[in-house]
């Protein structure tokens, strides 16, 4: 079904969501938030970003984007205005319960694209239920981290209102994105200083107001950033995950035959 | 703020929401849900008609449009694909964290804009804690009866998948109504004689299997709907809803000042 | 067993329970609250009137009463003494552990009847949860607004403390109406005037204590109430109940058999 | 007040109750169940127990019965049509709340008086949490003890469905007693063994299904109870509890003056 | 395998629990608390208690002992440095999931074996869950009033910080125990008056602060402790735990035979 | 207080604790695991290693061991006998509950220490929570981690059951290892090449089954391990862990000074 007008679930009719995921079980939860952003950037970066890339991953995958947001877990913008922000027990209900629904008509692969770092952990906690309990098999792509290791060193790093998120929302809607609006960026050095310790594997500070990192909600230098480039990084990203997670999917339908004695023990439970 | 470019909460700025929240503090909660529609409507209908009207009378009433959706609870489709269903109380928990966040920020009246009839009950308990525990004035609007009033004559009532709702999909994205596949309506007659069941105001059958009103999941006459009439319905509406939101908040107002003692009581607790 | 000498479950033996479930499978569960109502009703009012015609509706069915109360969801009420409140969610769980045990022991047919608005929205959604997951056949009665269809007019319409209320209770307890006790009713008109407010289908005001429509708890002209206009009334709520059940009964009957496939995917979970 | 007509909180009006909390802020909690209890008595012997004593109690302590049935934790019956039983989580949610909302109106002082050993953890652990969290002054009295050791060696021990019960319910309806039914009890023998087992301080097995005591549901002897001796049993026990209870509130009293610190501690949280 | 090292769970490797699981499925749950204990005894008084005797019983009964502890439920030691509570709800979670886990690799006979008087509603809750729902037959003995029964005469009875609780401390590890530092023991009058208060069967007023009881937060005469006496009560505890439970399982083995029933009933569920 | 006879928290007394928080308010919650460890390591590996290097890190911090365990989230394991396992939810209200206890004593910094991987989501979760509604400093260490980066090269890498988990019990109890009987380790490379694939930052896949990296369930070399080499990790782990967590809890007390307007924010909640 090449001729899908849309990978969007809900722009789709039924009987074209019945065929898709007859067709390949695919299905990609773009994870995202709402929250401020600066003067420059929506408050739905977060979810634009992730709704975006996750687009230009299912036309590769061939797969459906489920509806998979708005919002997040983000008590750490809280103290600004157009920040709005879940529980992560909420949002690990949410999530497992759009999984669950599409697996019960079909969803075998689900790939978890995330531009929000908030929302890792509790989406960790619901992937591994949703592939133990109802026995998707799932892959969580860091899809942020994706854009830091590809753009990173071109763009100033992976930054809160940085180019880089700029680029993300320019490739999905450019009316949105207000260059000539950037202003008090908060420090740069203690910017990637702060965040830098809280994305060490083996120590991780719980800092829970951003205005730790930056006093004024937003740090980063989106000044370049145009509608091309950001085209040219999301065809990047979404062609740098579509490659590894059709690798990793095959590795994990490789490795994940054998545990039919894993599921007799949870009978009994 | 006349000259906000959009009211939707998520492509604002944080400057813009926050002083659009000093200059008006309403926010409108669109409620609706992803599920099928037929052959010819996409599985977003319900929150794209919620989204359509609640910005129309965002315009009408300076407020701003949260981001409501796009899910809603609807065990009733799920025997169709392309329905994604939250159960009654994950719902709710949305629900209120997404108001209470705005109304951590300043919002005080809130108008929750429902299509969908499956989340009329637990919005509506949602609806009476954001009141009474977070202080806001609150008012649930039925949109998809006040529709029903305004057009069921002339549309053949409000039923799933009808004129009405393609209307309202034509006001919104003209591109994704495809009257050229209508097909397969159930009977008018057991569609209507059962909806109408459901919808009395002192019995109430449990019909929770979408089956038992259209066996093939929609019934209607959608096919002279057009974006003309459907612009004219989505007016019609707005002005509507706005007129009678406008006066039932001034009323609220005046009978929710001597409340102080119910407070006190709940401290208490 | 024409001869049951009650209707009332907690009255009946083991014996006699198992038989009259084997012999017809229906029970009712009323439901009501323990809330103020003036100086002249008990505050037991909601939950005998739900008793009261719930007996008289399993005469004429052929059912048992379940012990469905006393206590209901009435925050509303808590500003005066007399009023015990429980959260939605206890509610739900109340209802739903209260009408599983017995669908354990064979009932089939649930019917719902409610006097307390308080109570409706968690009532629809433990309904909707018994029918989908044990199997029942749901029915929900809001027996208030029975009673208001064919009395309102005689009796000022349906108020708090009002005539319908007091003919209710006149029917179960007369002991406990105190016709000499009436006093500082509210103003008629605003009740009137905000009662209706609440009771729009298309608009729902958040009005969360009972002094915005009756300062003084109450309203309404029970004067004139009698024993025997009572029981008059009390026949007649339950003659038309009983006669609009069985054929609503029959109807799901009908349309529900077509239901196995949405069971079947509800075995995926 | 001692000319209160009653002592049901339910019988009587808000201008009473509110009058009665603040000349003595004592509510008692009837703790009950409704379950099978074999052909000769009610479902409802449990409650009713519970009830009749209650106001006994009430009368003397001059305090207010609140609704606090009629259901309870009662697993151990379910293979018995008649029974209805709550986990234990949603009966502690019940007992709380009950309780909350009367401390909210000026209740200070709460006797839970019980009748059915199944809710005693469940109560414990509520009891704990009303005085902890709502500052409650709370006494549990397992009335059925009481009942044992001021009736047991008459009345062959205290047995589920024995001469006690029999006596408690001819006190409080004797119309729904049926001596002239009394078939099939089980081994007396086998019954008290291990209930005895049940009821030791250091050894508690878990004894689930009531069929392992009593195969038919029930045993004793209440072949000679009389109605005379019931309603001298109530006295009995009522005259017991009562002065017991106002011994232990007084010391409680003396000993709960110096907690402060606790609270401030609590406030931490 | 009389020849295991050692029979704490955590100490052995996986093929030897295994090994000893096929053996015998008997799994003790030791329960206890840290907590307070005066300046004599370490906080961890209690859990260690449970352990020692828990290993005492398994050497005897050929079982398992699990990772039970250490933490309890007792809010009412919180007033002073060294305590740390769950909450009910939390610690019956815990042991729930933990004997769920092993009677899923095999466990049958659970033996929960309490020393801590907060923890005996929680666990008893726990302990008929598990029984019912996982099918393990389940016996709880509260060692510490066992202890009370074999050496309360000789010792001053059971105490908070007395000598039975610092000679089970001494046959665990006598260097954790400092007789030297014996202080400021509270009224050992009101301690025993407070304390009988507590553990009567039919009157159980709430006590929620310790020092209600003892206001230095322990009393007793431990001077006299010594290993050996710790080592003569531990022996003494542990066989006629062991004998009592062989006995009880053997009871439980022989009544729960015919509840086919009730598990069928369980089902409908 | 140079001279506290031990930093676990159980092992010391009511003064000894109240003394040291007050000295100070540092305390550190292990967290490990209770699961399969192959034919030589103990079940309780991951709670050994976590128990002993926060004690050697306390001695360098001055703080207190916490009675953090012994259980953790492992399901991956369960398909072995000797594995235990907590669900997410619960594993996050121990921790929660625990260092809220501490808290109210006068904790200030939160150090968790954790060996587990499977407890690192649900840790992250409760740290948040533990900082931002109970104020506690927190800084979560993966040990394991740090035991990788120190001695991976030379140890063959962190492996379920190999050498680095060997000289962690070995450092803690050498009787519990059994370098003897190692067998049966799966292939090595399968084992680094899954590792690795759970490990990346980018790309999660979930391995629910340990079976689907080491059939067997374990891998490693453990052969050359020894005691001296043991002591030697622990002292390494300690110093390095020590001077990280000391540089971060200073930047962290720098840069949470203006964190009051969150707060404020908060109490709106």
């Amino acid at each position: 079904m090449a001729d899908l007008p849309t990978r969007y679930f809900w722009e789709l009719t039924q009987p074209e969501i019945k065929q898709q995921l007859a067709n390949n079980p695919l299905v990609i939860f773009p994870a995202g938030s709402v929250e401020q952003h600066g003067p420059h950037l929506p408050t739905g970066t977060d979810i634009f970003a992730a709704n975006v890339i996750s687009h230009s991953v299912a036309e590769r995958m061939d797969g459906l984007v489920l509806p998979g947001g708005p919002l997040g877990v983000t008590p750490m913008h809280m103290p600004f205005e157009g920040t709005i922000t879940l529980t992560p027990e909420t949002y690990m209900r949410v999530v497992k319960e759009t999984c669950v629904s599409t697996a019960r008509h079909g969803a075998k692969y689900l790939l978890i694209l995330n531009w929000h770092e908030g929302n890792a952990n509790p989406l960790a906690i619901a992937a591994e239920q949703l592939h133990r309990e109802y026995d998707m098999t799932v892959l969580t792509v860091q899809a942020c981290y994706v854009a830091a290791e590809l753009y990173g060193d071109d763009c100033g790093g992976l930054t809160h209102g940085g180019e880089i998120e700029a680029l993300a929302v320019l490739a999905y809607r450019p009316d949105l994105v207000h260059l000539d609006r950037i202003d008090y960026s908060s420090d740069l050095e203690l910017g990637h200083k702060m965040d830098h310790l809280r994305r060490t594997r083996a120590y991780q500070p719980v800092l829970t107001d951003v205005r730790s990192i930056a006093p004024t909600g937003w740090y980063g230098s989106p000044e370049h950033a145009t509608v091309e480039k950001g085209l040219r990084m999301l065809d990047d990203i979404a062609d740098t995950i579509a490659a590894e997670a059709k690798a990793i999917f095959a590795q994990l339908d490789e490795v994940q035959g054998g545990v039919a004695e894993v599921k007799h023990l949870q009978q009994v439970r």
